[in-house]
């Protein structure tokens, strides 16, 4: 029986390889990425394009989710609130979109119905990242829960975070293991052309390439 | 102290009785209503608009959601499948929207997250409605688990579903008690001039009325 899964992709290393692995796994891929005004969303769009068409996928939905600036709240859909570039703090940052992934999981849970696919892929990171809530394991294993209470009940979805307890250098060396296209990828918070390198997603990325031994491609500014 | 509440209201009869019961608990309200592409869009959001306007709430969200269009695979928001009007049947109708509930409720957590409200109140009802799985008491009760362990630790929001075992007749009959305003009310799924009286939500709402000895006073084909 052919195996589907919804791959939630945004653009970033993480996403990627999360996807790459539900490939490598042997299921049929069925991609998925929010456009939510964010700062770089032509720049994301344009990367999960060419991660989507490399993995090959059955399908490709790109959402377009403009109520994020309505909401606001946040560095990275509100122009007037900074981008921190000073290195990461303890708590929750200000590039934290409230619920962001709740939102991301419950319309990928929609798409993932409708196309009766098994399992939904997404790349959070828990300990090795900005420290956004809503990219824990127990958050992300109660969501399942309680999707499969709320939907049909043949619907039994399976969500896969195999990404979750990963170093960055990890999944660096995972990606380059997996020939995952590090160079199409994109992770800065600020910048469409040359990356910042001192938002907290550059310096994650750049901890990670570096505790790896690698030297990243994209350029920087 | 003041309370907040993140009230869903969508025009219908239901979660303008929710509202009202938020507003009696001495809440202030942030009025969310969703526009998803479905049949009677903008009727909905005429009620949504009334109902916010005699409830004086603080806060209006009206948030436009497209993307329910590109899922499609439902009867409410694809316009090749026809809306049933023979009766209610056993099983998740054709109406049934993917997960409805629990994008609006992710994204209401997200509003409410930014108010820091304290409550979010929905109006689903269990036993007498149409059947769809997102409506049931043990889903919402396992995602309100789910947001406050993907929410900040300082987020703290309880949801209210004070509806979720009421049978429509007492419905009808608690909304008249709280003087919700009935009539500005719309339920029918199909139509926006006057209600068809024969899909499932129009009968639900007839039945509720019937029961209660009470005169509907929308307009009927």
């Amino acid at each position: 029986m052919v195996k589907r899964a919804v791959c939630i992709i945004s653009g970033g290393m993480d996403s990627a390889l999360s996807a790459m692995i539900a490939k490598t796994e042997g299921y049929e891929i069925i991609a998925v990425h929010f456009n939510y005004g964010q700062r770089t969303e032509q720049k994301e769009l344009d990367s999960f394009r060419k991660i989507a068409k490399y993995l090959k996928v059955i399908e490709s939905y790109e959402i377009d989710l403009d109520f994020f600036k309505q909401i606001g709240a946040s560095a990275l859909t509100d122009s007037s609130i900074e981008v921190p570039t000073g290195g990461i703090e303890a708590g929750v940052p200000i590039t934290y979109v409230p619920f962001r992934n709740g939102i991301f999981i419950s319309i990928a849970t929609a798409i993932a119905e409708k196309h009766q696919a098994q399992s939904l892929f997404i790349g959070v990171v828990e300990e090795d990242s900005s420290g956004y809530p809503d990219c824990r394991d127990a958050y992300i294993n109660s969501m399942e829960t309680s999707i499969n209470l709320g939907t049909k009940d043949e619907t039994k979805l399976k969500i896969k975070m195999p990404l979750v307890h990963m170093k960055k250098e990890q999944i660096v060396q995972k990606s380059l293991e997996l020939k995952v296209p590090l160079e199409d990828t994109w992770s800065c918070y600020k910048e469409e052309s040359q990356a910042c390198g001192v938002c907290d997603s550059c310096r994650l990325r750049l901890k990670g390439f570096k505790n790896a031994g690698v030297v990243d491609s994209i350029s920087y500014v």
